[in-house]
């Protein structure tokens, strides 16, 4: 079967399961109804193609092919790629299924390439990457790396109030034993997650790569390999001034929130543009948030990232200066809680050379979003593959590849996995 | 019976109503449960002194006491006070119940000096003044007055999707007879309400009234007397502009709505200031709402108000033009929906200084925030008394005014009711 249809009929298969009608975006959070509907579709793959399926305890999903030699799945030289299901609210359609699509159509492709893989191949679903229902990203791989403890696991509760294992139970899922699964992780010598760009580094080198191997049309590259994940955090920073009648109070009387919290948006754009970094505020939360009240509070999430530690900090300590700056002048009482912080991921050199090798001189570029791969990083070699965006838009309805760079991604992954399972 | 005495006993009992234990502030809303125990306990006050009650079409209820010279109810030279007892979210104790109190008090004060007033007197509560459930304020007296149609009445809805027939209906209130009641309203002669200040005129009225008649400590005046209410008006600004992926997106290729709307809040409140305006953005919504997602909508509701309608239209004007430069900037398409225009209340020039001058001279000050004795002037003659507000502070649970106060303003609501009542 030639990659570009074994790929466009499962894509299709998977394009309607929890897109939403009214935004035409993606709802498929972790243990709910769509992502069931995913994860049927997965195992179903599994089974077509006569893959060995199986569901790890943290809920995670395998479909294992044996090496030819007949090296059993311990031996840790396996081969594994893959990437996640779930979404971020009205999410796209590529950021994860993209991953999991094209590993099962790579596969498909070294079946039709004649290929018989020495190593144990597996594609695999991480459970929850995008933390949209839980608040926390990438809690199946962190489980797995015991990068987060099964109690801290247990403490995760969504907007309604329920918490992740029972999500898990109703899900079908059995919560109980959820944990650190280092045994697992051994088996793997090697991980490889294909992402779609969120960005437009690829489609930005143009000029470079006219006749580029992967066979992109001059303005792009269709393929690229990951360097590093940028170093990123979150802060929320609690404005707190006096609730008061918006109707009588004069300008001079009043403490409020939201003046100090806008002149921070603008300040976090400002300090990250000069230091070459990211700072958004995209969530807030005004109380009491009526027409005619000043606030008594506004809470803002600052989402920051940067190449390195020491500038990300320095940028998120000039934002909270200027907020405190402010808020001296609103007579606005500042308070910043760091929620999450991330470390710099540096995915492993020779395992991105020999892949950027292998892929003709593909670009070799940082990203400033995590992923499962990231996760995996500190625990055995991994590298990650993206597909090229011509938009660069992620995280909404409006996400897009093109068909052909989709294929092409699904050769370079063949090829990768050849290359890897056929030493 | 002293005025302070009915008006402490009645105040503690109204105190513990809908008042939220983790906030201090009141969720007295139009039809609720906490709004159903207030009206009850307006028609025991109205009962224990004998009054005669009733509910008109419109939910608003009155407590009448009839002329001691047989005047019928009908006359047209009937003499009312009151104002409302629902409240903005988690507002504070005063803003309407001290106008409820206030009057019931000044009717006993009546009684204490052996008045038998010779005109009609009632008090009133206004349904649903504040619009925080439904959305516009001052929803009883618009409808008797006719400036809101039954037809536009039946179709406000609350957050829920409840429609205001059914609230009222749920609530024991037949809603089919909603609509104009211009037969009730010509029995009036004058409507008096009383409310505590808004802002801090009257606190700020020192140094003029160190001996005032209203035995005011130097510092300011316990009693003044409304002018005018400003007119005012919301406006909604949609900021439009694209969902991306935060850690992901370079700076320059977003359109992060969020800038816009931050601008546009320093903007306004600058505008307002050089114009001597007011100009608040109090109530915000984002979607997603996520914290690793740039907005792709940021709505914020403008509440702006001025001295006359010419300034309030240049103030807005100019808002809405550094909204859509900013968004031109941003990339972000800005839109501008007017959601309510009040214009400026001139109350009746003779009522008002015949007030003032019944008062000793009392204070005649202007308000930016809207009543239903605003509607009301429309219709008849009225006037207002503000009660000193030492801190200015409303619409909070931290809205506060001395007990003396109170009390002076019921012995000037008496004053006021024994000269309107006895010619």
């Amino acid at each position: 079967m030639r990659p570009g249809a074994s790929f466009h009929e499962m894509w299709r298969e998977l394009l309607p399961v929890g897109r939403s009608a009214a935004t035409g975006g993606y709802r498929r959070h972790a243990w709910t109804g769509a992502d069931a509907e995913c994860r049927a579709w997965f195992r179903e793959q599994a089974e077509a193609r006569g893959l060995a399926y199986e569901t790890d305890r943290n809920g995670n999903q395998w479909a294992w092919l044996e090496g030819s030699d007949g090296t059993a799945r311990a031996a840790g030289d396996a081969v594994v790629t893959g990437s996640h299901l779930d979404s971020v609210p009205d999410g796209g359609a590529f950021d994860g299924p993209l991953g999991v699509v094209s590993a099962f159509a790579a596969l498909d492709e070294l079946h039709g390439r004649g290929v018989r893989p020495a190593r144990p191949l597996a594609v695999v679903n991480f459970a929850d990457e995008e933390g949209a229902r839980f608040g926390l990203a990438c809690v199946g791989s962190r489980l797995a790396a015991g990068q987060l403890t099964a109690e801290q696991a247990r403490e995760l509760r969504d907007d309604s109030g329920v918490s992740l294992p029972q999500a898990m139970e109703r899900a079908g899922h059995d919560p109980d034993a959820i944990g650190p699964d280092p045994e697992r992780l051994a088996r793997i010598g090697a991980f490889v997650e294909l992402h779609i760009e969120q960005g437009r580094n690829l489609a930005a080198e143009g000029a470079l790569a006219a006749d580029g191997a992967d066979g992109a049309p001059a303005g792009g590259r269709a393929v690229g390999v990951a360097s590093a994940i940028w170093p990123h955090g979150r802060w929320r920073f609690d404005f707190h001034g006096e609730a008061n009648h918006a109707g009588t109070t004069r300008l001079e009387d009043r403490r409020d929130p939201m003046l100090t919290y806008a002149n921070t948006v603008l300040a976090a754009r400002k300090k990250a543009r000069l230091a070459g970094a990211l700072a958004t505020f995209g969530k807030v939360a005004v109380e009491p948030n009526g027409v005619n009240a000043i606030a008594s509070l506004v809470r803002g999430w600052l989402d920051s990232r940067a190449p390195d530690e020491e500038t990300l900090a320095a940028v998120v300590a000039e934002i909270e200066r200027s907020a405190a700056e402010r808020g001296v002048r609103d007579g606005v009482r500042v308070a910043v809680t760091r929620e999450s912080a991330t470390p710099v991921v540096e995915f492993a050199h020779g395992l991105r050379d020999r892949i950027a090798a292998r892929l003709g001189g593909a670009p070799v570029l940082p990203t400033g979003a995590g992923h499962d791969a990231g996760i995996l990083s500190a625990e055995i070699p991994t590298a990650m593959l993206f597909v090229r965006n011509p938009t660069g838009v992620s995280h909404s309805p409006a996400e897009s590849a093109e068909e052909d760079d989709c294929v092409a991604g699904v050769r370079a992954l063949a090829d990768v996995l050849e290359d890897l399972a056929c030493p």
